[in-house]
């Protein structure tokens, strides 16, 4: 491979250059070996949030990114695969329900998750409220679960698939360079394409729960993902969603696992069901099956079968009780009226602050921390009539958390409002 | 103090916005205590660097790197004080015969000085070349020859001084964030504040052997200097200089100590002699003596009665043969005409390579490497006539040197020019 100065490659992007493809490769495979500094990434790192990529410096990014690490191969399962990625919201517990409905269609679903931080919930955080379930599984493990088990598999993600995005990620954290589309972008679809899936359905988040708080936003990230996708070899599509409420009616892991068994069990809030279905039918239709009755899986307990099989797989039992806070304290309406806002910002980070989330990768959480919610705005409430339930395992987190909405649960006189669809555009080429 | 997020700090900045005091305050404090992490600085590094910052936040970031460290006080001396600060260049040996010929006039003239990195020499490393002479004095050395004994001083500065500068000007070495006005100019001035000098007259060099390259951008860095300067309270003046040739005849350490002797007997290349003038009347200007005859403390000796005790005193011998180099190349003109150019980088880069430079701050140098030049730009040469010789003690190192000539010392039919003044511009408030 052809040497570098990190300092040239750094003034090239910072002057509004355009990288060639050797010295993207050089950057990442030296920085993932050490010999580009953490400071020097960083560096680059604001020039590039700055200055920006261009398709194709996006593209040799990711790829650069995925030679970094090990290749997966889903590709030589028995069954198609149909991977789902979502860049995360509050309330988002989709992946749980939605894992196994499409595998009840006989597609392989392979989850490899990551945890929470601040606000956003994480997966595996969720999961493993169920007692006894585990996050880790072995390569072996995860290729035995979705060729010849039950089709799903939702785990932590190796160390070996693109390392140099696990540190990449770790820096941006620390250094003001998260929010940027070619980096978002790179890092999701490196790790996607890195372990070899046909296709893959992105539920990229609009609103102030998301990374994306804006629509024009969230689309230019939504098109540079699926273009990575689509000249990779990956059927990729996108939906953009809302996430400026939180997702259904319960935001935190033992809560949210609750909701998903519902709409398993072919209840749940309309919204997650309207969502759950819209993402299965991507799903399943990228894997030729276009006309899957999903909503039949839902009805008739085959997606729960495949759950409950996935639960234990993986060390879980499907019918322990799920963890209980200790305390629990009422936010009622103040008056009569519609409920005019339900921010989702405000309500993750009263959820984290309840003790759902972490603010630091060592930091454990609570399975029973979150927030319940009676009432979505756009309903009317009355007053002293409960609008959300709040829940810890410490009593002295209340005050925090409460802080954290203020601003937020107005009641007006609007009229009552409907709420609209979930799904704002689909995205493909 | 008040307490902040780094990278809340850094997202500010990478915004577009405006730190406040405290948010500065406290950044450059964290920083120096190892609470901001090197990539987090890098990465709000790179955004000032995109961003800018504006003269109250220049401000405010030269103050809080003075604070880090400890201030002199040489405002204490029974003489005035005059400081003067290079951006550096090539063959730029002002220092030499500026210090003791304006100390010969009763005004203090401390000269903490640095060495070379890259193409441009270093003040330390030319005098280094004297036999028994040394660059570390401790403070109580400074002040004593500086109020008591011959009134000048050259060495090296001190670690206490803005600390903060010291581990930014490392970091942005190897980040790509150094040709940045707010960076340059606060690095410049925290030190020379925190000195305690009663006046400062700073020479920003122009053209390609300088960092500013371009007229606007030195007048830029040279005005934000002198705010800088006038707000803090040291009476600054700036002059915009010529670095488009190399100064002088001389290129190297050794050589250069000899030009600079020869302007000290009197004699010395026009340029040379002109801006020791010219910088010297500036210095003593501010001091408070702005009719001093600096033309006759050149000629009549007195300039180096005190070179040679300012040498004595830091243990140098000021009648020592200085070192010769072991090997010698010429460079002839290939036909007759007019001398067109030559380009202070090529011929900077040229010396560095011949051993005169360091690319890392613990490589050694070689006190006799260096390049001579016999003819400069405008200057009639015949075929075979010399124009440079370089200087080496390892006679390998000329076939890279050469090459960085290239496409320099072109021979043409250009009438003879006589050169202009080596003073663009100067600046004041």
């Amino acid at each position: 491979m052809e040497r570098f100065d990190a300092v040239d490659i750094i003034r090239a992007k910072r002057d509004g250059g355009v990288l060639t493809d050797a010295q993207i490769d050089w950057v990442i495979d030296a920085y993932t070996r050490g010999v580009v500094a953490e400071e020097q990434m960083s560096a680059l790192a604001m020039a590039i949030f700055l200055n920006g990529m261009n398709r194709h410096e996006i593209a040799r990014w990711t790829t650069a990114m995925i030679s970094s690490g090990e290749r997966l191969n889903f590709a030589s399962l028995p069954r198609p695969t149909a991977d789902k990625h979502s860049t995360g919201g509050v309330g988002d517990k989709i992946t749980l329900p939605l894992a196994p409905l499409v595998a009840s269609f006989g597609v392989a679903v392979p989850q490899l998750s990551g945890r929470g931080l601040g606000h956003t919930g994480g997966t595996l955080d969720k999961l493993e409220s169920i007692p006894g379930w585990r996050a880790n599984l072995s390569n072996e493990e995860i290729y035995h679960e979705l060729g010849y088990g039950c089709g799903a598999v939702i785990c932590a993600a190796g160390a070996g698939l693109a390392p140099a995005d696990k540190k990449l990620y770790a820096l941006r954290d620390i250094t003001g360079t998260v929010d940027c589309v070619p980096l978002i972008a790179s890092s999701i679809m490196s790790k996607k394409i890195a372990e070899g899936t046909h296709s893959l359905t992105l539920d990229v988040k609009v609103g102030s729960g998301a990374f994306m708080k804006n629509i024009d936003k969230a689309r230019e990230l939504a098109t540079t993902m699926v273009d990575l996708g689509t000249d990779a070899g990956v059927t990729t599509v996108a939906l953009l969603t809302d996430m400026s409420v939180p997702l259904g009616r319960t935001v935190g892991n033992a809560l949210e696992v609750r909701e998903a068994v519902e709409v398993l069990a072919g209840g749940g809030p309309d919204d997650v069901v309207e969502l759950t279905l819209a993402l299965a039918r991507e799903m399943l239709a990228s894997a030729g099956q276009p006309d899957a009755d999903v909503e039949a899986a839902l009805r008739d307990g085959r997606a729960m079968d495949v759950w409950r099989r996935m639960i234990r797989a993986q060390g879980g039992d499907p019918d322990a009780v799920l963890p209980t806070s200790r305390f629990t304290h009422d936010v009622v309406a103040e008056c009569d009226g519609v409920l005019e806002d339900m921010d989702a910002l405000k309500v993750g980070v009263a959820s984290w602050r309840l003790g759902a989330g972490r603010a630091r990768k060592e930091d454990p959480v609570q399975a029973a921390a979150g927030i319940e919610i009676f009432a979505k705005p756009g309903e009317r409430v009355h007053k002293g009539q409960k609008i959300l339930t709040l829940h810890t395992d410490e009593e002295d987190r209340f005050p925090r958390a409460l802080e954290a909405l203020d601003g937020t649960l107005t009641i007006g006189d609007s009229p009552v409002a409907p709420r609209g669809s979930v799904v704002f555009e689909r995205i493909a080429r």
